[in-house]
């Protein structure tokens, strides 16, 4: 399995993926999840992938070569608008679908993806979207300014209670962070190293981009941290008045 | 669905359901998932159901009349041994398979259903058992204290971090409360009121019963409490240095 998780803040985007591929607990592989198509200035787009991994790295490898789209044959660095490249990410999908599904279906398989897509086209809105195994989509809204893909049940409370548009980009990292930490701790299926994208509303290029490892200080802190806060804060509520003793 | 945890301590049991099933989005209801076999003083039996509800509650129907084990008819009310009370429930739940199961695949249903059994038996030890849809079932060591039926994710990383056989009872009603908490907020499938029964080892007879609902002071204070130690806790946390501002 996999989790990845996306923030669509006013500041900009934080994008996490972990990197944890299992063909069964015996087989279990790193692969990066996030893929990133950028023409410093003009674009900037980036798909994290969950679920199959043969799906989603073909996914790629057809969105590489270009994709036929309304009668037209597109690629990321030439779609001319973020809903566009969620379009020609759908339409791949479904190239996949159309070319695997049967086989998939005859061994037994779910044909089973979804991915993250976000970013921005000069002089366009930043955008954030979630692409089902259909092809079809939805996007991030202030309403509900995160989306997440994979084993997403871990870290969802923390981002339920604590993120809104307004959240910064550099809290936004922690926050990813720290639902990563709820996910990796509980899930043996998500593993190390992560990789993270910062991108700051405008820039139409990756503010940041960064391969954290178990040894990243700032994530060894954030890991302990959080363990260490959860458990203060469990002890410090009050116990119920009304179980005998 | 249904969240249903289970704490294994060495003070005792803690024990606690939720109470909303439904049949799509568009057809929610209230049942007690939590139902109790007791002869106080000499047995305490108790079983909680996650899953498909006509299935749990003909297992429990079943057993209020009496099922066939190893060519002997027993209830929960006279199985000699928590193991065979496991048995038991797993011998029911494999009767109602075979009554409905078929009809069920042919309707495209999957079988649902997953059950703890916690009690004691004086004289014998305490225990507390998870049974799956095939009849059978794992119980819960010093190793690994506690069980989890339906919606488990959300609420496991709060556990995975603290729960220990230490944990004291009304400690174990906090936590439980705790992850039931985190549940709750992040998933609509779970729902208020909440069955708590909490079993001091050795005594043979519930030590506590309560239904919590939404009203409840203590869990109000949770709900609250929670919330706000999360978020303060995730504002204690540093920052990381290296996000470019």
């Amino acid at each position: 399995m996999t989790y990845c998780v996306g923030l669509y803040l006013k500041q900009g985007l934080v994008l996490l993926s972990d990197t944890r591929t299992n063909a069964g607990v015996d087989h279990i592989s790193t692969f990066s999840k996030m893929h990133v198509e950028e023409v410093p200035g003009e674009r900037m787009i980036a798909m994290l992938s969950s679920g199959n991994l043969a799906i989603s790295q073909q996914v790629w490898s057809r969105l590489q070569e270009g994709v036929w789209l309304d009668g037209e044959r597109h690629t990321l660095r030439d779609v001319p608008s973020m809903f566009r490249a969620a379009q020609l990410i759908g339409a791949a999908v479904r190239a996949v679908f159309e070319a695997d599904g049967p086989s998939l279906r005859a061994q037994g398989f779910s044909f089973d993806v979804a991915l993250l897509l976000g970013g921005q086209i000069t002089g366009q809105p930043m955008r954030l979207f979630m692409i089902y195994a259909a092809g079809n989509f939805i996007e991030a809204t202030e309403d509900t300014p995160f989306l997440q893909i994979g084993e997403h049940k871990y870290g969802k409370p923390i981002l339920d209670r604590v993120v809104t548009p307004d959240t910064t980009l550099v809290d936004g990292v922690k926050l990813s962070l720290i639902s990563m930490d709820s996910t990796l701790r509980s899930n043996l299926t998500v593993g190390m190293p992560l990789d993270l994208l910062v991108y700051r509303e405008g820039g139409c290029c990756a503010t940041l981009r960064k391969r954290i490892t178990e040894d990243e200080p700032y994530f060894r802190s954030v890991r302990e941290g959080w363990s260490n806060s959860l458990r203060e804060a469990y002890r410090a509520m009050p116990v119920p008045d009304w179980v005998p003793t």
